[in-house]
């Protein structure tokens, strides 16, 4: 096997589609067609494995997926191609399609199966500060065919939220924004936190009223203040301390990233439905059509990249 | 011994100034014209003893100057008079000048001294937002010498930094960002902190490129993700990453206060000597004047409250 163009024959082998972030690990068996056969999820991400683990932890994980399909291609995306990872693979820089993408998939040597690594994108075109992503361009371009023309802008609520604009099946510029991880922090390590009660989060009137006021107001290191001072001056429960919290920095992040794409119109939703429904919320307060799309998109961008390997027929 | 108004005689009691907040315990024994003559600091804060502890612990904090000044008065300031301290008082609204801050002290029932606990102040001026503090105005009250007519706007750096306004010396409005605690808790908990070094953060170029940013564009959340992409991309070492940081912080604050403030003149900065002077730096960057004053206020304002007890003639 060698990954020279064209000497590749047109086979019909199975994919296993694997996305391996810095907390977990994700395994699809996909079908002829890249539907999923059997799906796998465990928490053996990349900053729980000792380095160097990585070849025995993926042979515990679908070991027996590789003895049951024989000769089947595995594709990886996520934080195992960075430098904490198995094998850094280089960041594609934007714009940059399906095809442009595969073109940089990387062979591992595993004499188990034939694994191959997706690289992730860099950007620099929000602000003209550097950006980068891994694995959440596969997801994207799993979710192509839901986006008329392949174009639009899609966000990937999470840790580290993600904007994406499309233009004709291109990935034209992302930005990156650490909403979730701040909310993670504050919540558990500030004064904060110290008033917040054990309730969750969902889209009431008080993650409205957060949203609201992040999405008006810039000033976002003082409006985190008013969390604790609107309890104290008791015009605000305890209990509603976490939804509004999550409201200004989903507020905050949706505004800033509306502005910053000139207030585009709609905006395609990608990722867990629960965080996704809060997105959705927080949009549709701000004037903005949202729609939620992509189970499992990255299974479907890791069989679209399987399509494209170097060397394999178009 | 009684707080009706006109009922107390003149006297000329030793003052001991106490700064009690959440973390440290500050005492001050002054003179007959407020001139400090002994000064002591413990990490005694609030958050650190035992509930009910408090006598126990001012007892062994000054009690020996209590014995060798008969008759002395305590005033203290600080979270000592919160919900969570030895006796709640509650804030006085803004507008508020140091005659109506000194008319609601109010005296703790300790049998071994004249002790006054002094309120703190609320607002709501900046964004119809409750706001609070406990200490700082009496800070920003002993500075007042230093202010031109008794009128500017002081910024008090730090875990929560204040803006205070003040006219003809009272405090008119105040905003609090949480800046400090923000830098903190990203630093210790979050994946920013993981690629930092051990350097420590001065008023060098990586600091003023992060004031630049974080004043220039108002997306916190998405800045923030530049500590980490640019380090990714090599353009900044790792050692600069802690500057940086801490520059995109105090950027956005003071380029949001001053938006808050209609970009008001000379700032006025009130605080720790290092801090100030990134402060400082910060705003001369940005275009803006800032003065340092402020040694031993607290001590100052805890005194001038002092000569305005409840019942003292003027």
């Amino acid at each position: 096997m060698t990954t020279a163009a064209g000497s590749r024959p047109v086979i019909a082998a199975d994919v296993i589609a694997v996305d391996w972030g810095t907390s977990s690990f994700r395994a699809y068996a996909l079908g002829p067609e890249g539907e999923v056969e059997e799906r796998r999820e465990s928490p053996r991400g990349i900053l729980r494995l000792e380095a160097g683990d990585y070849a025995e932890a993926l042979s515990a994980e679908i070991g027996d997926w590789l003895q049951a399909r024989s000769g089947a291609l595995v594709i990886m995306s996520g934080m195992i191609g960075s430098r904490q990872g198995w094998m850094e693979v280089p960041y594609c820089p934007c714009p940059c399609d399906l095809a442009g993408l595969a073109a940089k998939l990387e062979r591992l040597d595993w004499p188990e199966a034939e694994v191959w690594i997706a690289p992730g994108l860099s950007d620099r075109s929000i602000a003209g500060l550097p950006d980068v992503m891994r694995g959440e361009e596969v997801q994207v371009f799993g979710a192509l065919a839901e986006l008329p023309e392949g174009s639009g802008l899609v966000c990937l609520p999470g840790t580290h939220s993600k904007w994406v604009t499309l233009e004709a099946g291109a990935i034209t510029g992302f930005a990156t924004y650490m909403t979730g991880e701040v909310y993670d922090v504050l919540q558990a390590h500030s004064i904060l936190g110290r008033l917040m009660t054990d309730d969750t989060v969902g889209p009431d009137d008080w993650f409205l009223q957060g949203v609201g006021q992040g999405a008006a107001d810039t000033a976002l290191l003082r409006l985190l203040f008013s969390v604790r001072s609107r309890v104290l001056s008791a015009e605000m429960p305890e209990s509603a301390a976490r939804a509004y919290l999550s409201g200004l920095l989903i507020g905050h992040e949706v505004a800033a990233a509306l502005r910053a794409h000139d207030g585009a119109g709609d905006v395609i939703l990608l990722g867990a439905p629960k965080l996704a429904k809060l997105y959705e919320t927080a949009l549709s307060s701000l004037g903005c059509d949202a729609k939620l799309i992509g189970a499992d998109a990255v299974a479907q961008g890791l069989f679209q990249l399987a399509q494209r390997l170097p060397g394999k027929a178009a």
